[in-house]
Formats: C-alpha cells, structure tokens, sequence
C-alpha cells in the first residue's frame, strides 16, 4: 500500500477502504508517514469528505493507535458527555451526581486543560481535600458503589488523534465534519464510554458558527457513535452568552450545588436535564425522553442528587458538607459589582471575552504552568433578554485584585444594552440518529 | 504573514494576493515553510485552481527563487521551446538549426536527463568531436554568429520548482494545471527565454489523456507567458505512437539531417514546421505562421538550414561532415528486422512502451550512473494507419546484442495490426492566445 494512492483516491473523491484508513492512521501514529502526505490527505478529505463507513473505521484507527480504559469491571452502561467548548459551562459538576443519582454510572477521567476557567478536577478541587489520585481499583469501586468517580487522566490516550490534529491546526484543515467528529468520538471511545452524549456549541463564540453546521456535526458524530456499537445521541446548544450565571471555579461548584438543589439558573437546569435525559435514555435507565426527565426531576426534589454529590465528594476525601453550607468554598477578598451605563435590554454578552476577563482575574490557565486562583471569577445578574436599568449590577467581579480596570473594560466592551431584545432560544436541536 | 491564512484563503476559493504567494515560495525555498504546509496548500489549489494574476505571480516568484540566466549580450528575441515529452521525440534536433537558418537565436541549455532515449546533449555526442562543455562567453559569441548553439546546464534554476515538484508528486497534487503550467514556464524563463513555443501532447501515453485536458494545459501556459511579456505561442499535438520513425541517439540525428534535407518523416515534418512557424512569429521574423512557413521551407530547399546544423556541430568541434555521410555516426553491431506476424492495418504502437523497449536496448537511462549505447534503437518502418503484410518488416532493431527476445517481446505486445484502421491525427489544435 502506498499512501500517495491513498491520497489520490480521495482526492478523486473515492471511497477509502477500512484497510486504508488503517495503513494511514498505523504508519501516521509510528511517523512512517511524513506530515506532509497526511496534510494533504486532510486537505482531499476537507473537500471530498468521508461517507459513514469510513468515518466509523477513521474514529476506531484512531482509538487503537493507543491505549484503551477497560472500564469493564464496572457494573452498567457507562455513559460519557462531551461538550465542544463553552464558557462558564457548570454541566459536567451537575450531571454527575445527577445521572448517578438515578443510577448511570459515571467513570470520569478528566484533565485540567487550558482555559477561561479551569477543568472539571480544578473546579472540584475548590472542595476542601478532594483530589482525584486514586488507584484504578478504587475508582473502579467507588463507582460500583456510589456510581461516580473521577480520575485524572492517564494512559496514551489516541495519539494519532494528537498528532495530526496538531498538524491539522497550522495546515487549514480544521473545520473538516469527518475529522472533527472523528477526533471527538476517538477520544471518549478510548476513554471507555459505552455510550456517548454531545453537547454541540453553535452560535458567535462556537467553532460551529451556524446551526446548519452543528446539526451536521451532531449527525456525523451519533451516526460514527451508533456505527461502533456505542449508543449517541446530541443536541444543538446556543453558546451566544454564558451558561449559567457563574464563571470561575467555586463559583461554578456553588452554582452546581444550587442546581442540584432545585434553584439553578434557568438556562443552566434546562441544558442540564436535556443532557441528563439522553444520558439516562443512552444509560438503558429509561425507554425515552420524557421518562428520563421525570426521573432527574424525582432526583432532585428528593434529595437523592444532591446526597449523591456529597457521598462523591467525600469519597474523594472532599469536604461533603459544602453541599449544605456553600460559604466553605473559597471567597475571594473583593466583590465588586459592574454597573449598567444605561437602561434597557441586554442584548449580547459575548461568552468567549467574558471568558477572557475571567481568565484575566486569575481562573483560568494560558500556559500549562499557570496557577489558578479558585476562588475568583464572576457572577452575572442579567443574562441575554433581561431589563437592565441604569445603574443596575450587570454582574459581580469576585477578584483578589483590588485594581481590576482593565478586567471592567473588557466587561463593558463585551455587554450590550439595547432598547429591544428578545431571550435566545437556549436548546435549538435535539439530535437522536 | 501567516502560511495557515494562505492556505486557509486559496482553500476558501479566495485569490491570493502577490505578496502571499512570493512570501510562500521564498519563505518555501529557503525551508522556513514546512513541507506539510506546502502539501496543504497545492491540495487546495488543486481543488480551488488559481486565476490568471496567481499563476503568473507563482510562475515569476518560482523564476525569482534562483538563478536567472542573462542572455541580454545576445542579439534578437530568444525563443525556446519545450515539449511535455514524448517518444523519439527528434524536434530539438531539427528545429534548432532550421529556425537559426532563418535568423531566430537559438540559445540552447540542455541537459543529459533520464528516459527512453538520452536528451538533447547525448544525441548530440553521436557527432564525433561534439561538445557542450563551452564558457558562457563563447556560448553567446556563437549564437550571435551563428545564431545557434547548445550549453550543459549551469546555475541554480527554480529551485522552488524543484523542492515543488518533489512534494507534489508524493502528495497526490502533480496534477493541477496551475501548478503544471508555472512549474513548466518558471523553468523556461528561468533558462533566459524571451519568447516560448510549447507542444503540449496528448493522448494514450501522455500526461494529459485527453484533448481537453492538453488545451486547459496550453492555454494556461500562453497566458502565463503573455502575461509576464514572453510572447507565446502553443500546439496541442498526438502521441499515440513515438514520432517519426527513429528511436535512439545516433538514430534520431540521422533523422534530423534527413528532416534537415526535406526527406524526413511526413509526420516529424509537418510537427517541426508548425513549431518552426510558431518560433519564427515569436521570434519575430515573421509577421504571420504562413510567412513563416514560407521562409522555413525556403531554407530547407536551398540548404541553408542543413549548412546551419554543419556550422554550428563545427562551432562546437564537431564533425561537420556527418551531415553529407550519415554513416560516419555510430553503427550498431545488429540490425534485426521485426517482422509482421499477419497482414492488414497498425492501428497501435505504444509510444510508451517502444520507448521502454530501446531503454532495454541501452539507447536510454534509467538512473543518474547509466550509461548510454549511442548507436543502437529503432526504426519504424509502418506507423498507425500503414498497409503491411504478413512476414513484411515492421521495424528495424539496432542492437549491440544478439540476444533480444525480450525486446522482440515488448515491441510485439505493443504493436497492433488489424483489419480496419485509418491514419492519426497529429496536431490537434494550434493554440496562440
């Protein structure tokens, strides 16, 4: 097999066998391929693209060029969420305990990234002593037990996925369906899901600009799912503005605790149990749509998702009893409230520059040897679609930095007021084939 | 400037500005580009194709990536022509001096090169004396007096074009006329050219297959050459079957000096004088491609032409006199008639494969070390649409070995007789803009 014929196969816009996609993905992952034919493979696939069959045997090279979590000594259909990218996106730390509540198992390996707030094992490091070293046998127990666990992540997870997505980020081929879908479904395959659930992000800040763009992605991702035998389903999300009224990394665990609660942010609760539902559905703990909500539902009002939460955090050595008195999380020394210049509606709040002022309090990491200030970040009082009137708190900078103007204008530059506005649609799409 | 917005852009189907693409061919030559970069990018003009200001600007940045030869202290309009290759390919040869006897300068560099048969040089050597390795200055004094001589290869010409090429043709991107038709003009303007003749061929054997594809070809050439002031001129013509009937070095001069004397092949004639005309117009000696016709015929009736190829082998110490004794050139050992196995019509020689045949005989090389048996080859003596009868001579083998079922085999397998044939077209189109 020489890859110059497979290179020119697609570009002739043939299909390529699973053999193929194979030979490219090995050899690629074992630099017996040079970036330059992989590149211009990508290059043929961005404008031939890839049919269904190939995508599938596209994502499963990938997942076996590394190492594969068996996560089969837990008990149950373990289900994994994915969002591509958000801001102020409190989801995973509702929906754990939450779906676990009702009994999904949730096997989490997560990482710490980079970001305008830091990764879900920051967030829940705000709760004193919780940390995510444990062994594999005890997470393996822990969630046999309690149904969720989190562990840091380990193992060469898809490195041809790392490879030639590096490499499709300096070649123009990025914003290819087949390969973004691909290099999404690779990883959480690795990562031991036996059933997946997708949070598409459109809208200004999204990397799928349009909804007709994220529906293709949604579509190209539950297809290649359903045709590895892992049971997907996604939807459509808005990502105009922040999700949730909290962004920063306590201020997220707050937030997550309020929502277990039953007194979440609106928007926040219903993306939540939107994701929930497909996760209990994909989980086999329901039949539909509309019995997996009233289950999440039950699991709130009852009590049982939070006591989850707090059984998750303790078991992890966490202080639990957060979960009662929030005021244990991490405060920082100055509240400052940023207020409206004018009456009115608001109109826009950017997520991905009120991300960056975030970042700019000291919540987030540029560099990977950032520290992250847990305790700071902000709180919006108006979202998209709320009367503002003059002089109104717009929202609360939580900062450990008395002199934060340059964090103020960014803020200001990225809120609009207007004198008429409509609320966003919040959830566009809901995508189960 | 970034090399991902370029690709980004031409992947888009946008135009690419001058400044992006000499920033990317010097940036590319000096290897601050990367490879995979480059690949991306040709895979996305091959999808997204480049207007007439691109390929002209890529044409020019690739003749300005090296060494330009100056042949300003030569008098009158260089005119040079190339041929997209071919089989037995004797035009050089012919057209050199013919076009010299008419007052056009001929400044010829060549080069050894691989193939079917040596290139122009090696030919050339078949004359007993005959050299290439002359100083630059006695080049120019030569074609001035004698408006007609030839130089080996010097100087670091498109080496862009070269690191270019060798990508492309691993990445699956040879094929893209913007990329052809700059790679070929790029070389020739390099070489010094003031005015271009181009046969671009077509059919079984050669790179574009269909007429269609030969006149895109051409057309892109022309434009590229009248668009950076070289006046250019095309054809499209056959290579179904090698042409006119000698194949091999001392073969093939042998043909040129009977070309020379007006009793060439009927085919090999008529493709020097199309050329020959289009080189005079260029070459501004004449006003139109019949007035040039006419002087080209005039100087091979009364002998100028045939004095002009004696002039100038002495010019470089040759032996003059091969042009009244043609057997003063090198003799094979073996002349082996091949033989037609049934009456009726040739309605097939490969041009490819026969070539591949006098490869076999030594007439040619396959690597850069090889080397060449000037005297042996072919000589066809039936073409496509020729009557022959069974156990009549279809070819003659000029072998220094006697032992050659092989080469008997390949010329068999690729000869065709059958009961209904008739005669190729040889020049397609005459394309002048």
């Amino acid at each position: 097999m020489r890859m110059v014929d497979i290179i020119e196969k697609k570009r002739d816009g043939q299909i390529l066998t699973k053999q193929e996609i194979e030979y490219f993905i090995n050899e690629y992952t074992n630099d017996n391929i040079p970036d330059y034919q992989a590149s211009s493979l990508a290059m043929a696939i961005y404008f031939q693209d890839m049919n269904d069959d190939e995508r599938a045997a596209l994502t499963m090279a990938m997942v076996n060029s590394g190492d594969v979590i068996d996560l089969s000594d837990i008990e149950g259909i373990k289900v994994d969420k994915h969002s591509t990218g958000g801001v102020g996106d409190t989801t995973t730390l509702v929906l754990a305990p939450l779906v676990a509540s009702v009994g999904v198992p949730v096997a989490k390996m997560s990482g710490r990234g980079l970001g305008h707030t830091g990764g879900t094992i920051d967030k829940l490091e705000s709760v004193e002593g919780f940390h995510v070293e444990i062994s594999e046998d005890k997470f393996v127990k822990l969630v046999n037990e309690a149904k969720v666990a989190v562990i840091g992540q380990s193992g060469n997870l898809t490195p041809a996925d790392k490879k030639l997505y590096g490499l499709r980020d300096v070649t123009g081929t990025v914003n290819s369906i087949p390969l973004i879908a691909s290099s999404i479904m690779s990883k959480k395959i690795a990562a031991g899901a036996d059933a997946i659930v997708l949070d598409v992000k459109t809208g200004n800040g999204a990397f799928m600009k349009t909804i007709e763009e994220a529906e293709a992605l949604a579509h190209a991702m539950v297809r290649i799912g359903n045709n590895v035998g892992r049971n997907t389903m996604a939807i459509i999300s808005d990502m105009g503005q922040p999700l949730g009224n909290a962004i920063g990394n306590a201020l997220e665990v707050k937030e997550a605790i309020e929502t277990l609660q039953g007194k979440g942010p609106k928007d926040l609760t219903e993306l939540v149990m939107t994701l929930g539902s497909q996760m209990i559905v994909v989980g086999g703990k329901a039949k539909d749509l509309g019995e997996a909500r009233q289950l999440l539902e039950n699991a709130i009002q009852n009590g049982s998702a939070l006591e989850t939460f707090r059984t998750f955090l303790e078991n992890q050595d966490g202080d639990g009893s957060v979960v009662d008195d929030v005021e244990k999380l991490p405060q920082a020394k100055y509240q400052i409230e940023l207020l409206a210049p004018k009456s009115g509606i608001v109109t826009e709040i950017v997520a991905n520059e009120i991300g960056v002022a975030s970042m700019m309090l000291g919540a987030g990491r540029q560099t990977k040897e950032d520290d992250i200030d847990l305790s700071v970040g902000l709180i919006l009082h108006k979202k998209v679609g709320d009367k503002v009137n003059e002089g109104e708190a717009l929202l609360t900078i939580h900062s450990n930095k008395e002199q934060i103007d340059d964090v103020k204008d960014k803020l200001n530059q990225n809120i609009t007021i207007s004198q008429t506005g409509t609320e966003p649609t919040l959830i566009h799409k809901i995508i189960t084939e």
